[in-house]
């Protein structure tokens, strides 16, 4: 948000001098950055979301065992990623990003309920369910997502045009809400058990795990001043990288073992799910997830150094499994 | 949000020449107003929630079916009542008043869930779950709720000021959040068959059914234009009128029918649950909401006749049992 220029303009100067070539040239350690970036949401949301005592301290509990929960924190780096790539300053991202976090941590506690996927481990440990009781765990999820609209009301800073924000939330609550996310869980819903073919597939999974993605990069995006063309060129990012993270969770799901994930594994086996490897194999899927990574690669081409974590976020996101 | 000018500016005006004073005399038929209004509003939720085909059918069949399932439509009846008393056109506050329906609905569909309040009877027609099974009947209160947020960020008109609109999301969210409505169905839970008194009963009621209430009457006033002084006042109203619903809905719990209401009654004392015929009787319950009326009306004692709907909900919402 401090600087809102857009990435092409600094690209212009910087190559000019050689730096933008020595920057891309230089190690990137990726584990590293998704510690730290982990590390800096998982403060700020400790911080939006305290303790309570009195009556209702186990809601508040139940909100922060899965919130503080550990996992990847992919979708607020995603939304810090963006956010620099434009040439915003991330830290002002930081409660954008955290409403993000909330959604999606929303999403698992519900789908993970006895009513809907019926698991009892996530992030290597015991379900929200498992631990609090259906009614509470139902209500936890309903707070993170109320909740999330209460940070992303307030996520503005001083330089931040409220109608901008006003279109941020329109559209994280379009990603999230029946037309995205809770659309693609019906379908995944309404779809076990009968047979399936690549395009529901894919409509679930665009709904399911890739309109939050996208919503994620595009929000980052905006709130760090990007331009129509630029927000264009990280949506088409957006859906490549969603889709790719999914097509891996599939072939994860039957390779890796519980352990590894910290959930239950081969479920979708054992529910008879649908996925990439059992409608294409597991060889084809990866060469597809590769291809979904080389796609998102090409649509940071206008980008200069400051989309170089979105560029290793792609390829982290492929090879995690290969 | 046409005419954002301060009630009191107006009633000096008109009290010039005695109109207040008529209009206050006339009749009011405040069951024709409802119905009115009512209708207003269902037109309105079903433009913004239209039907869908394909494989999300169902969950849109299923958020259609409780929102479009009757009901008094208070909240949102109060936004436009609220709007109208500072002075705004109600007409432009509709669709903020469908987002308070529609969180308010979604609350009904969760409240009704098998791990909550296990209840098989809504306003007359079978629960959501009992029709569309848990995880569906979980989904379709999911998308009720994000998509609230979409209409509320989409709810500005031309002249509505974007930061009033992000101030009325945020209270909104507060309102229903985790510090609001979710936290008062926890603590409604979490007290289930343990001995409670009055002061659990009060905190349970202000955030599960008052802190909506409340948000809709200063979601309506902000969006028409209300002044601090304003909000104040109406704040005090939609507190004592909150409360005074609640009191009153135990009572009818007690004393009505099931084909009355429409739904189950008499389940608070087959759920040992505490109200204020439990612990007062009914005769003191009743008396203290008429006391709760008295209170609404002398906090509108500022406005003039555009208040007059507030002032007939309030007598509305205790005489319906007495």
């Amino acid at each position: 948000m401090r600087t809102s220029t857009p990435a092409q303009g600094r690209r212009g100067e910087r190559s000019g001098n050689g730096r933008t070539a020595q920057a891309l040239a230089a190690p990137f350690d990726i584990e590293r950055y998704l510690k730290e970036r982990a590390q800096l949401v998982e403060q700020e949301l400790a911080r939006l979301l305290p303790g309570a005592q009195g009556p209702g301290a186990v809601l508040l509990d139940a909100m922060r065992y899965s919130l503080l929960a550990g996992g990847k924190r992919l979708r607020p780096i995603l939304v810090l990623a963006a956010c620099e790539a434009v040439g915003g300053a991330y830290e002002e991202a930081l409660s954008l990003a955290c409403a993000l976090e909330m959604i999606h941590t929303y999403s698992l506690i519900h789908d993970d309920l006895p009513c809907m996927d019926d698991d009892d481990l996530r992030r290597g440990k015991p379900t929200n369910h498992k631990v609090y009781g259906e009614a509470i765990a139902t209500l936890a999820g309903d707070g993170l997502l109320t909740d999330a609209f209460l940070v992303l009301a307030r996520a503005g800073h001083a330089a931040t045009p409220p109608a901008l924000l006003l279109e941020i939330i329109a559209e994280v609550a379009q990603a999230a809400g029946s037309g995205g996310m809770v659309l693609g869980q019906a379908i995944d819903i309404l779809c076990e058990g009968r047979p399936a073919g690549l395009p529901m597939l894919e409509l679930m999974h665009a709904h399911k795990t890739g309109a939050l993605f996208l919503a994620a990069i595009r929000a980052g995006a905006r709130f760090g001043g990007a331009s129509e063309p630029q927000i264009s060129a990280l949506s088409e990012y957006g859906r490549a990288v969603g889709l790719a993270f999914q097509v891996v969770d599939d072939i994860l799901d039957v390779e890796a073992s519980t352990e590894q994930m910290g959930k239950r594994t081969g479920k979708d086996d054992a529910h008879s799910k649908v996925t990439y490897p059992s409608l294409i194999g597991v060889e084809k899927s990866r060469l597809f997830a590769r291809d979904l990574r080389d796609r998102a690669l090409r649509a940071l081409t206008p980008f200069d150094e400051r989309a170089r974590p979105l560029r290793e976020l792609a390829t982290f996101v492929v090879e995690r499994s290969l």
